[in-house]
């Protein structure tokens, strides 16, 4: 089956809005055994007319989002019926679904809002419970600017991504199950998340095992401190694939599931019933933000310190004025004692210390910028351990790298200790 | 002049990678009177060769991304030459270029990699200082294909971000402006950014004084916490629009930069000698992490507290436990207590202290989830101000309305001050 997407928008083509669209689609429907072949950005207006009749006898299915609103520039609706001839008629049941969310805003029911209860005939309206337009599908009707030859099956959605992505996970998909039965493969998929190695590395180690599964697609995506590898196929095949990822990668390989490495490390620590504390300087709270994006974080994240300059780190830490005149304040030996005065002040299970030089300033040539040193203190283990990482990166980008080794660290203790 | 881009990459159809350069183009080509009148997204391959052949005749000028580099899908160059029945030749001055890169990699040349120094006759070859792949400018050629018809100026970009857009920015600028000299009208640009007020607010504000200036182009971007109004006009319809913008946000109108505005506080204070300190509960380290995310942060923001747990809140600033128990520890005396606690015990000249309900639990009937307090205490100033919200938003969200909201309070005491 040939899958075309066109978004409509002219927000998308003048740089305000990234379209986000395409790999959502993209990704969520790999697992039905579709790919998109092709993707088209239009302007608001009547290009779409030709941006779908360009796509007969070239797709069989097209998903066209946006321009399905009440604003005279939502136009998508009224040009296709009218490209496949069909008469406008107004959905008894949409009418019903835009009163009832019009009077819980309190607003009153215009011309331009009625527009949207407007469904070509032959259509199936695809609710949706985020927003007043309802999605459209259109079964193959034949074209008459193409010589009558068929459309592909055309599936409109609203444009907002809050709209669109509840109502292709539990609207379009089974409806495009129906249309590709028996006409693709569909296949189960799985992301794998793999702390702190490389995509080469990553790829040179599992590519040739898992490939040589049998009929598996594999693909690899990297982010800023891991890689992700995804993997499509069988069930059968997708078990062997993690055994070979984690046992390629036992300390490295975190979890198959969508969420990042902060909620790993908040999962270990609620199970485990223990706590950590933050002292980050060079990372100014990101790793204190990341844990407490995780729902639930409060339990084992009592409180963080974010100690930019010396006496922040004597005072809140502890860290002796003789070890940051003799070490700098960007050193091993200072790293530890943030880490261990941290899990002291906080009296925290844990605690994670970060300092280093983000730059564009404060590099020398025995620290240069992007040096940064990661310790880990953990009550009952003695010595705080300290890695020391160079990474040759912009501000932002050092900071998400070394929150990502930080979070990695703990994760690593905490399922030795589980 | 009709402008079209090509994006090529199978990754940006998998899902596995955002296209952005769609965005960077629509926004860096405007000021040229150029608007992206259609996008198309294909697979690396031989799609390429139809994409171009369509847009023969639709538009004057095609920017194609991507499959410029060594591996075996990269064959843009070969498929293009081939439509327009170019010879490929080899390039002097690319080798010459390609051969420095390798050495300074310690890498050989192989025959790969020599097929990016293969131009076809009659191109322009468009240095790339960041990567070996060089981009390529076509003038329009006959097209068999086409029925002899002309080609569009054809303009070819490397597909990584980090090259093309220095690339765009440094070369195809100017080579655009020269294709378009007296084809386009060219204008400045403008971002107004306006904090803490809402799309449809600001646009029934500046809308009709603006457009009433004449010949001037606007358009809205909403972001979490701010508004950007877009203009494009001469340099005196660009002044006059800031005019506009100031007159009519005095409090709210904080920049015309690309930066966020956590650059405006961190320049304030630099350029007042000031400093800040940070009390996050609910915002979990957010607004420190924004505040360090600006090169020079350490100048003015010595330290910051996540007091997430209760005792961190009475241990570290000093609130009274009996408040905690009278009010709960979101509400305006808590906050206050907090604010005031920080600034003290990081003796600064500002703090801001957040308390709120992230969610998605810890809601009630008085304080659902969404609630957040944010305070400010000034040296000097008497009690801390607290303003109270509720934002009906996800947890990521509402962290990030929050700290836009505490930011634009201390940047709005700041400008008062100076």
């Amino acid at each position: 089956m040939r899958l075309e997407v066109i978004n409509t928008g002219t927000e998308l083509l003048l740089g305000s809005t990234l379209n986000t669209h395409l790999g959502f689609l993209g990704e969520t429907l790999l697992p039905l055994g579709l790919r998109v072949g092709r993707q088209v950005t239009i302007p608001d207006g009547e290009i779409i007319r030709d941006a779908v009749l360009e796509s007969v006898g070239r797709a069989d299915i097209v998903i066209v989002t946006g321009g399905l609103g009440p604003t005279s520039d939502d136009i998508t609706r009224e040009l296709i019926a009218e490209l496949l001839n069909l008469p406008l008629e107004e959905n008894e049941g949409v009418m019903r679904v835009i009163r009832l969310i019009l009077s819980r805003r309190n607003r009153e029911l215009n011309e331009q809002t009625r527009r949207q209860a407007m469904v070509p005939r032959g259509a199936t309206v695809l609710a949706n419970a985020w927003g007043t337009a309802p999605g459209l599908y259109l079964p193959p009707h034949p074209v008459a600017a193409a010589g009558g030859e068929l459309s592909p099956h055309l599936i409109l959605l609203p444009g907002p991504p809050r709209e669109l992505r509840p109502m292709v996970r539990e609207v379009v998909l089974p409806l495009l199950g129906s249309i590709c039965e028996g006409r693709t493969v569909p296949r189960g998929m799985r992301n794998f998340r793999i702390a702190n190695l490389g995509e080469s590395q990553v790829a040179a180690t599992v590519e040739e095992p898992i490939t040589s599964l049998g009929d598996v697609e594999l693909g690899y995506c990297a982010r800023a401190g891991e890689v992700i590898v995804r993997v499509l196929g069988t069930p059968e095949h997708l078990a062997a694939a993690e055994t070979i990822v984690s046992a390629a990668f036992p300390e490295n390989y975190y979890s198959a599931q969508e969420f990042p490495l902060e909620h790993t490390v908040v999962d270990l620590l609620t199970r485990m019933g223990q706590t950590v504390s933050t002292a980050e300087s060079c990372t100014g709270g990101l790793v204190a933000h990341r844990l407490t994006n995780v729902p639930g974080a409060s339990a084992v994240f009592p409180r963080g310190y974010v100690t930019y300059a010396n006496d922040a780190k004597t005072d809140i830490l502890g860290v002796p004025m003789e070890l940051l005149a003799n070490h700098g304040a960007v050193s091993a030996e200072v790293c530890a004692a943030m880490a261990e005065g941290c899990r002291a002040a906080a009296d925290t299970d844990h605690a994670l210390a970060l300092t280093g030089i983000a730059g564009p300033g404060g590099g020398s040539d025995v620290k240069p910028v992007g040096t940064v040193f990661i310790g880990l203190a953990s009550r009952g283990h003695g010595q705080p351990v300290v890695e020391h990482h160079i990474f040759n990166v912009e501000r932002e980008t050092f900071k998400q790298l070394a929150s990502q080794i930080a979070l990695d660290l703990l994760r690593r203790r905490l399922i030795r200790l589980i």
